[in-house]
């Protein structure tokens, strides 16, 4: 590294060297990021963002909270990695605190590299513990990229990966866009629940393992579900013997303005998945909150599954760290107040001077803003229109997430009041030029 | 954390809230470790263990380099997390370090987690780019934990995970328990080719995206291939139009006393997996290694897989001082110099006076010690018997890597001829008591 160091020096080496995820490789011209804190980002020539995004929805804490920074530096101090089979200090304690998150009766941690791992391992446990073959998720939904993880995903992603059996989709309620042509919440609910009813009737209670489902599904338009739609899934779980796993792999550990988004909905799942916010990714993490019953199962039944980096001490250190930074300095509270007071009364306030919204949707620090073309038809905005928006966001320092038509407005959720403002300007001012 | 750390009070948070790989959860009773040091662990009542198996036969620096700790720490302390779709500092260092390693014609670097992601991503890649389903693997083979990487694991671990399409295996060699009868190694391997060749047109050469083999296959057993083996299995793929993926996961990057095992066979495959030794797992981190023609493949379609630590700048600092370390301090020299003058003799040399001991067979500090009750039939040495030898070993302060009826030598790769005498005298007094 005699190279000075600059936008374009990176820039390049990442061009030549670099395979990105999710993309054509020729067509990429990725931004550059130099360093960052709290909701800032910037790049080798001074120019700051200000991180809309979390990243992918990850950076809960901001960028470099100095006290998870400490305690990575620490662990790496005494004891960068070690064996999974072990007894390590920091993998106890790490399971502990997120134990102390889930709701009663959850038992264990098991730990994995991120949100893909922590799926596959839930899905293989259900369908140990049950006996039973088939996996039903969402047609909306993202679980991971990995073989089952992908499978299970219902995003349009899944169709070139479909090498994985056992799996089943069903339509989840999204009232937006109704596939049970619902006319409100209520209907949609109860149509939806008839609909994963039936389905499951259909493909045989007694082949299925789990039901997979995003608390509040994410990538496909934070779909904040029906009340009772939840409370629902779990009552056919129950009567059909199913094991439901939660996936709050996104939603979880803050982004909703509670420690968990299924704390919101009154359900008990018997699995919860989970990566992300429970470090901010600053080290790579996920695993699987494992209830009493599947973890007695597996007290005296093998479990067939397992990897090399599960409970990594970094990541554990980091987990500790961030948990307590995060109750400590009232994080979760901030998402709540701030989502509540601030960002959704500003995100509606928009809409009601764009037509091009469609709706705003959201809880917490985890918000959807549905472009349109077409108010009434709900016509989803062009591509290039989407890329302007984008675009025009970026010119005026605001790093956003973008999903199809949509922009997922989703900041760390340490954010103040006048970043909130800040960024709320930027969308006014873009939406004002499309 | 204000309970003081004892080796009693890490052992009861594990028991109570951790869920462990690989394993029945109440038969647990997993050694504690607090901290380490090159080729030494301890715990926190000041015991010492040298390491024989480098954890998972990861730790190819040994514990606690400090060169890539202050790396970790450097990068920690600048930026720890970013999206994979920026373009990042370390992340370019590091994809031009080990392409600086692969056979010429590589050209780029997806980065995954782990081992089972990147063979996740290559089979991904290899069925994209032929437009074929079906990958071959070998059963003695281990690929990694997730949906399609499990699948194609040929170990029994596969069995009770079989939930991925498209996978055939077929018999890899192993002349020590010859599935062809064969009596010598030229044999074995012509045999073995002969076998490939037919499982490929049986299964249909145009239904065939990819073999998958490990160059060395690791936990099977280290089974270091005949020559022209690998070159063989090569040239069924170029008569095929087979993509050939090699597993470096745990052979690669020092291992066998060269950067990469395949470099020993004279072979060039068109994928590369690869994980573990990369950074010796002090941050999880793995990938693939993609050949110029499947990067043009990809620069002009898309590629549908991803991950959101894809590239994470706390793996990629690791990696790059990993690398520039093990250059630098000779490290693989090291290994492959140890290996073959005083592991490899030694252990031979405990063969000669151990009646035990049916084989040993290995390269660099990748080494397989085969226990068996009856020299002549090979008979596997009983499992109680092993375990009797792994505690004998525990007890004398060595901490070993035991599969099955084996005794796998992998210590790091920085490890001294003092050292090895020292684990090697154990190992010793052990079988005599057996």
């Amino acid at each position: 590294m005699s190279h000075p160091v600059s936008n374009d020096y990176v820039h390049s080496l990442d061009r030549q060297y670099v395979f990105h995820s999710w993309s054509t490789q020729g067509a990429l011209d990725p931004l550059v990021i130099a360093g960052g804190a709290g909701c800032k980002l910037w790049d080798y020539a001074g120019r700051e963002y200000l991180d809309f995004s979390s990243q992918l929805v990850n950076t809960n804490i901001g960028h470099q909270h100095p006290k998870v920074i400490a305690a990575i530096q620490q662990q790496a101090a005494s004891l960068a990695t070690i064996a999974p089979a072990t007894a390590n200090l920091m993998r106890g304690e790490a399971a502990k605190r997120i134990l102390s998150h889930a709701p009663e009766n959850f038992a264990k941690v098991f730990f994995t590299n991120a949100g893909a791992d922590a799926n596959e391992n839930a899905m293989r446990m259900a369908r140990l513990f049950t006996g039973r073959d088939k996996i039903l998720s969402a047609y909306r939904s993202y679980h991971g990229g990995t073989g089952a993880a992908i499978v299970a995903t219902g995003d349009p992603r899944r169709v070139p990966n479909e090498y994985a059996r056992g799996h089943v989709h069903f339509f989840n309620p999204y009232l937006y866009r109704s596939e049970f042509d619902a006319a409100d919440e209520q209907e949609e609910c109860s149509r939806a629940l008839k609909h994963l009813r039936r389905v499951i009737e259909c493909e045989g209670p007694n082949s299925i393992a789990a039901i997979l489902l995003e608390s509040i599904p994410g990538t496909a338009g934070i779909l904040v579900p029906p009340a009772g739609y939840l409370k629902g899934v779990r009552a056919l779980a129950d009567e059909f013997g199913i094991v439901l796993i939660l996936d709050e792999v996104m939603a979880g550990f803050g982004r909703t303005g509670s420690w968990l988004a299924l704390d919101q909905f009154e359900v008990r799942p018997d699995l919860i998945t989970f990566a992300k916010g429970v470090n901010s990714g600053y080290v790579p993490a996920g695993g699987v909150m494992v209830s009493q019953p599947i973890s007695e199962y597996f007290d005296t039944h093998y479990f067939p599954g397992g990897l090399t980096y599960s409970g990594h001490p970094l990541a554990m250190a980091a987990i500790v760290a961030t948990l307590d930074a995060m109750a400590e300095e009232g994080i979760v509270d901030n998402a709540r107040h701030i989502g509540q007071e601030i960002l959704g009364p500003g995100l509606r306030a928009l809409a009601d001077k764009h037509s091009l919204i469609g709706e705003v949707r959201g809880l917490g620090l985890f918000w959807a803003v549905e472009l349109v073309s077409d108010r009434q038809r709900r016509t989803p905005l062009p591509a290039a229109l989407m890329a302007k928006l984008k675009s025009g966001l970026l010119e005026r320092g605001l790093l956003p997430f973008v999903v199809e038509n949509r922009l997922h407005v989703v900041p760390p959720c340490i954010i103040q009041e006048p970043e909130v403002r800040q960024g709320l300007a930027a969308i006014d001012e873009v939406l004002g030029t499309l």
